[in-house]
């Protein structure tokens, strides 16, 4: 039973919160019953399990935490990356906060077979927030890296500012959704690249523009659907 | 200039951090820029506005500031509350997660000429988390408050379990999506009393559910599409 702060794990689960240690050692932690399951669930072999009153006193468990949560269980784990691919997939550029990548690898997961590949500026998907908001699919669907410049297949560039709507472009697979950040949205050079430029039309009247999360999620959705209506109707 | 953590305004502020006194008062507070415009915007009139550095020392305010947020603007606003109605809304049933129930807010806004009506168990919409998440919705498009069995119009009742599709229900207008929290799902009082049973089809080996914000967004993208659809029929 770990009784000191000064526990060499622990130490390593701290510092783990920075960025900067995870890129070095290719590691990450998972917080919670829930995450840790589903690690296992994916064949992710942890590097290290505590578990608060077994392993650990409750209070220094806690007080390891990157994200106050109050855990009674903490793996650390092995960073997976997947490659871009798969029929329907996602490429965010510039999202910074980690709950919105999290967010994406979830929906991602419910609803197309390719991974969240994150270009220039993302948001670790390794960072705590990020695994906690992904709920587990940071391990079923491991996120991919790559510049725009490197998608194979067709792209698909979302913007407020297009009249085309998403729902009327009926390309074929593979398709890879193209997101930037809610403030600055997507760069010129994606933008001028892109197979096809479209819009989530929104209420005239409403907000300008959706959180980049919840416009993901919409968009596979609708890419998903469209897929279906492609498929019954062959 | 304010330049003692005493001032009356800066406690007012603190004390509407906690739901209590916001139910007593029926006041709420909105950080930072792009809220205090939103509800001009509205239409609110503050009860009170504080800018950094021209009402108040900038350390007081971001001292004073329930999200940590280091906004340079704090307002207290008079909470305003909607009536059900409209030909989509949406229902949120125990979902007791601040920043979900604002999200919703927002998806509502964007896709939706009703409110969000707010029935047990939900957090409260004026809450600082909500309200930023909400990203000026609560403004925009004030809450509702409503038992499920005070709703008018016809109800569907999302739940992962339905075998029915969104997709598939043609329901006409006034339609209200009802939505539980993403552990507990709705009760059983509300899958009952529904018109239809729906749920929003997801891959299988993907997660077994969206998170409630995402299921909202993603339903109402869906029916908002469908009344297009059948207008242009029509």
């Amino acid at each position: 039973m770990i009784t000191s702060s000064d526990n060499q794990h622990l130490k390593a689960i701290r510092k783990l919160q920075a960025r900067r240690e995870r890129r070095r050692s290719g590691m990450f932690v998972a917080e919670g019953e829930d995450l840790v399951e589903a690690a296992e669930r994916a064949g992710f072999e942890p590097e290290l399990v505590l578990r608060a009153g077994v392993d650990v006193e409750d209070e220094l468990l806690a007080s390891a935490s990157a994200l106050g949560s109050g855990a009674r269980v903490v793996g650390i784990y092995r960073q997976r990356w997947s490659e871009p691919g798969g029929d329907l997939s996602v490429y965010l550029h510039g999202v910074g906060d980690p709950g919105n990548v999290g967010a994406v690898l979830r929906s991602a997961h419910a609803f197309a077979d390719g991974p969240v590949i994150l270009g220039p500026g993302c948001a670790d998907p390794f960072s705590p927030k990020a695994v906690r908001a992904s709920m587990g699919s940071v391990f079923a669907r491991p996120p991919a890296r790559a510049p725009f410049e490197r998608l194979a297949g067709r792209t698909i560039a979302l913007e407020h500012a297009s009249e085309r709507e998403l729902e009327s472009v009926t390309l074929g697979a593979p398709v890879v959704l193209c997101l930037g950040s809610e403030r600055g949205g997507l760069p010129e050079s994606v933008l001028a690249g892109a197979t096809v430029r479209a819009s989530i039309p929104l209420r005239a009247g409403g907000p300008d523009s959706l959180n980049v999360a919840m416009a993901a999620t919409v968009a596979l959705y609708e890419r998903s659907r469209s897929a279906n209506r492609m498929a019954d109707r062959a």
